[in-house]
């Protein structure tokens, strides 16, 4: 190709494409990111409808940082369910009620742009630790807590997806046999007990057999729009009710992750997601103190429990990461 | 070095040091196990003794089937605990009262024979995978069930130990939030719940509850000397305690390996260790379906459960590949 045909294509694209929400972000080549857009996922109007608006979040990226789909060197893009991340295809995505479905060839014939597709929970795990811990360890867990809680895994420098891509469901360890239903089908999963989902749930049961909490005078009795942040307000008013659940859940996030210390010893385990961001000063000396307590002899020697930096951020750097490599 | 110089050394070593037992194997180029002897451990006379037993082992070996030392390119040796495989030391190994051991230079040293050291289920499940999977699969769990629970992950080939040389520690995995209490201090360890040690007590505090079970006419009211043999032996007469708590015991073994199965997806579990091997016929298909069951969508699709066809024989013989690579 001669030196003047070449087009110089100086940004990368990240896209976080959740149950609810999709974020989109532009990146420089040096994963600074520069510009941002949201919009809601609409997820029920059907799978052609979320491309689209992927596509329009796209498009105001261009509108507020004023590019050409030209100079983009591609776009990667976080999932939530299992990927087959050489198609770039979908294979489930229950949020979604998304089953092989061409995420990856779709939106490239749209944009015209390569595109790359991952697991949400890998993209952010990818993007925390290429933002805070690349060429320090080699190892790392991203463990992500909000609606659901998600897990990704970096081993030998690399993201782990095990044999059918869909390692790092941690929500679905069963960690308490017999324990609370969780969303699939199984009794007492990680995300059935220490999730905000399953949070909302002991706290409204314990409402149930007559226990106060400010909580109903927030959000009436049901606690149908329970958000992290209505925890957070609870808490810091000492709801005795509120800030017994969070210290349970934290203690079982600290179980969990003394289970995965155990399990594959990560020298790092990142925590990020809506309830941590939210509650991150409360729930993480709890949750730090509880995996060493429970982590085996020389387990937990050295490896870090943190919360990472990036916030809502994590998955679309990730994801920019991802298409960098393209 | 000239020619003449050199010395043939077509034999390899592999011992399996446990609490209870040492055993030794000698083994040709092609990993054929020729001869085999076995010892028990008398872990509590002390390092210096065991060291002393482990030589003993391999001198018997030498009787049986008569070579030189000199003709031995290696000896790999499995124990009990986390361990620094750079170093050949054992950092900590409970069940025989070690913290901080150089085995493998001591070894060396008393033996003359080049030595390697590792996690004994890392090497039982090395064996299993050489003997069975290697060139097949690229990922395995190894899962061994017997007085404790161990395993041993390989992951892209190769065996994975983690930062701290801890991984595989599935026995501490905190299944039953505040279940029973484990050796290691936790509460509802796998360990605690599906070992034959908690089997025993969950069998034993079901006697002290008014059932009956013809175990306490084999081994007297306390149980204290159960093996897994006695368990077969109940299980084939129809001993309806036994049955159930076996029955239970292999669900919750299905739910631990669907646990893995999310978590880190490999493409075989290959289960070992005394109970297994003493219940194989029955415990195998309730595993394999207990574990299909709680897996998630998609994550199980293709995925092996099988017990190792290699029996007590699984950690010598990973113990030997280990050496083959010195």
């Amino acid at each position: 190709m001669s030196e003047s045909s070449t087009i110089e294509r100086p940004y990368l694209i990240g896209i976080d494409l959740g149950g609810t929400k999709i974020l989109a972000g532009l990146f420089d080549k040096n994963l600074n990111c520069l510009a941002r857009s949201k919009k809601s996922t609409k997820a029920s109007k059907g799978y052609r409808f979320v491309v689209e608006r992927i596509s329009k979040c796209v498009e105001e990226l261009q509108k507020d940082y004023s590019f050409d789909f030209k100079e983009v060197s591609g776009l990667g893009i976080g999932a939530p369910g299992s990927i087959n991340s050489s198609k770039g295809s979908v294979i489930f995505a229950p949020n979604l009620d998304w089953k092989d479905k061409s995420l990856g060839p779709d939106l490239q014939d749209q944009l015209n742009i390569p595109t790359i597709v991952d697991n949400d929970c890998n993209l952010a795990t990818l993007g925390a630790y290429h933002h805070e811990f690349i060429g320090k360890v080699s190892s790392a867990l991203g463990l992500f807590i909000g609606t659901g809680i998600g897990a990704g895994l970096i081993l030998n420098d690399e993201l782990y997806s095990g044999f059918n891509h869909t390692a790092g469901e941690i929500g679905h360890m069963v960690m308490s046999l017999g324990g609370p239903k969780c969303g699939c089908g199984n009794k007492g999963c990680f995300e059935a007990i220490a999730s905000r989902t399953g949070i909302s749930k002991a706290i409204t049961n314990e409402i149930k057999n007559g226990r106060k909490s400010i909580l109903t005078e927030m959000l009436g009795k049901d606690l149908e729009e329970l958000k992290s942040g209505d925890l957070r307000k609870a808490y810091a008013k000492g709801d005795k009710l509120v800030q017994e659940t969070i210290h349970t859940a934290s203690n079982t996030i600290g179980i969990a992750i003394a289970n995965m210390i155990n399990l594959i010893c990560p020298e790092v385990i990142i925590l990020g997601g809506g309830l941590i961001e939210q509650m991150d000063t409360v729930m993480m000396p709890i949750i730090s103190k509880s995996a060493e307590d429970h982590a085996m002899t020389g387990a937990a020697e050295g490896v870090r429990v943190i919360s990472t930096s990036l916030g809502d951020n994590a998955a679309i750097q990730g994801a920019a990461v991802l298409a960098s490599r393209m």
